[in-house]
């Protein structure tokens, strides 16, 4: 399945052995540079598939310090390749992971001065996720959280941290919904605890006053949301906030090869990616719709706003969805985070770029939801 | 001046004969898979620079046929790499490209129905660009368009493409101006000629009724305009669309190394951009605001529509310089197009992603200035 090709371009460091050998050195004479820049030209001057060297890429001092901590971070091992080989060790994987992100939260929700509260929506478990004050013009208002993790990562409190940045920085109301999973619960299961969910909030707010949003397979869902809310005759929101969207879950889009192994949150689509998608689709066609939403028709979905960064594996899937909303008439913003891989503005919940994308999103919920 | 390090992850290819010497081929067995990701692994273990191996990058299915064509196309020579050694060598290049270049504008002008007068605006030579016809809600608007070429590519009749796709997509008339380069005038010159034609053209129409807009170089130009019209006190545009802009001349960015030999535009900075850079500065701080505008203040921007493509070499300085924009306050829209490299929006007249920019921008011009 997975192609990576090694190509003769090699030979370039072969014929630069004082320079590969100088791994920590910061060689630059235009000797160095006219070597690489004839093979590359060579290597390069028929159309094609482009031929780039190995090297290393330095960490951006254009992100702030706190985004370059996490830009510099090594791979997430063993998040990004995971490859369990039973249901047992997918379980095992996943609650021990999970285990260790639901510990960090609890500072983080004290320091952010939010309250986590478990309940049930709809038959759905799930959280109401508080700010410290919700903002007078939010008093009427109540977001949608989906969490992501590929369907197999984040269940329980592990799944509530981005509802918690959004709470503090956006100053919502926010509920938090801990879908079904894999390997038990493959596909429809989430997508019909996300429905039952929307249904219940239907009763609790008037659906011009709420929006959905979440990241990754979180971002996938919140689309994925639209056309079956669409399909089975149910309001729509009055915004949405897909984030970096798992919105393909086939190996599709430029930058699944462009940022490969330079991504270090997902890495690879031959990582978990890979297996997760098949674990959650369980023989289901991935391009179905509901699966991978980019496939579906996005007529009439509400504003939107999406975020990605430069260095994220979904990149193109954050343009391309981008640009299907657009061409679909909708009012679609995107906003593309300097050095960011997947998801990054998670991460660190102090980070100016973390603040940055949801006072964006919150800004963007002010514009479209009544109060 | 020039750093790229060749890494010891060079070993993962040799570790790897068979895949390296099967260019052709897709090798796709796990093994393959798994002695890569052992090797990445342990090369990334580390937090710090990424280090990832060469590889042959695809030409992404999820372009058009047409945008795809300019992915694949060689990387171009000269342009790309070209350092002359004396202004009579530069001059040479730069007349036998822009004649090449202004040729080819004939048939495409034709074709979408664009007539070009040559004329004189402020001093300045310049062309008007006039679509067959002016929409009607455009009848009292006025757009100036400022080329880009790293400020020494694209004199006369080679500068005026993008005004013409502006004026045929959008159905605006267009002032296109061919502003003063080196080597034989370095700054100010070109930006003393963009402020003429600005003054001039305050005579010709409202200033809420017109916008700048231009892409690479020009649209560097366009941002550092609107920084010396408010320091020079003159009423400002109602929007700008700086495209993909050169708004830092110092190699800053992270793009100007993830998407380096990838990107088969402008490739590297080591090209002959850092050349252009100097010439063009003529001793001059390269981070002066009106030399690099993302080091000026944006407070009081008017609204800007910004477009890059996941490839592009600058699409560091562009999502760089949205952020900046949206920091202060301004209304800025972004976006991005699938596996484009820089400015490939004006390269086929006829891609889908260029008349889909063009009435991105024209959108939004509509939106922003008065009648």
């Amino acid at each position: 399945m997975k192609i990576i090709r090694l190509v003769p371009v090699i030979v370039v460091a072969l014929t630069l052995p004082a320079v590969a050998q100088d791994a920590a050195g910061t060689r630059s004479t235009s000797g160095d540079f006219a070597t690489l820049e004839a093979a590359q030209n060579a290597a390069n001057a028929k159309a094609g598939p482009r031929t780039v060297p190995g090297r290393a890429i330095p960490v951006p001092a254009t992100a702030s310090p706190q985004l370059q901590a996490s830009i510099a971070a090594p791979y997430r091992v063993p998040n990004w390749n995971a490859n369990p080989r039973s249901a047992a060790e997918w379980k095992e994987l996943i609650n021990r992971l999970a285990a260790a992100s639901a510990a960090a939260q609890i500072g983080i929700r004290e320091k952010l001065g939010v309250t986590l509260e478990p309940t049930v929506v709809g038959g759905v478990k799930a959280f109401i996720v508080t700010p410290k004050e919700i903002a007078p013009e939010n008093r009427n208002r109540l977001l949608v959280h989906v969490h992501g993790g590929g369907y197999v990562y984040n269940p329980g409190e592990a799944g509530t941290g981005e509802a918690t940045l959004m709470a503090a920085y956006g100053g919502f109301k926010v509920i938090s919904f801990d879908y079904r999973m894999p390997p038990d619960h493959p596909y429809p299961a989430a997508m019909d605890d996300a429905m039952a969910v929307w249904k219940a909030a239907l009763g609790m707010q008037q659906p011009r006053n709420m929006a959905i949003f979440g990241t990754s397979t979180g971002g996938g869902m919140t689309l994925a949301m639209i056309l079956r809310a669409r399909q089975e005759g149910l309001p729509l929101p009055a915004a949405i906030a897909p984030g970096t969207p798992w919105s393909d879950l086939t190996e599709t889009g430029d930058t699944y090869k462009t940022n490969e192994l330079l991504a270090n949150v997902l890495v690879s689509y031959s990582g978990y990616l890979s297996h997760a998608a098949k674990l959650y689709a369980n023989g289901h066609d991935l391009k179905d719709p509901m699966i991978s939403p980019i496939y579906g028709d996005f007529t009439g979905f509400p504003p939107a706003i999406l975020t990605s960064g430069t260095r994220d594996l979904f990149l193109s899937l954050t343009v391309l969805t981008h640009r299907k909303l657009r061409r679909a008439g909708v009012e679609a913003e995107l906003q593309v985070f300097e050095g960011m891989s997947h998801a990054q503005y998670n991460f660190d919940p102090y980070a100016p770029e973390t603040k940055e994308t949801f006072s964006e999103i919150a800004r963007f919920f002010d514009k479209h939801l009544g109060k």
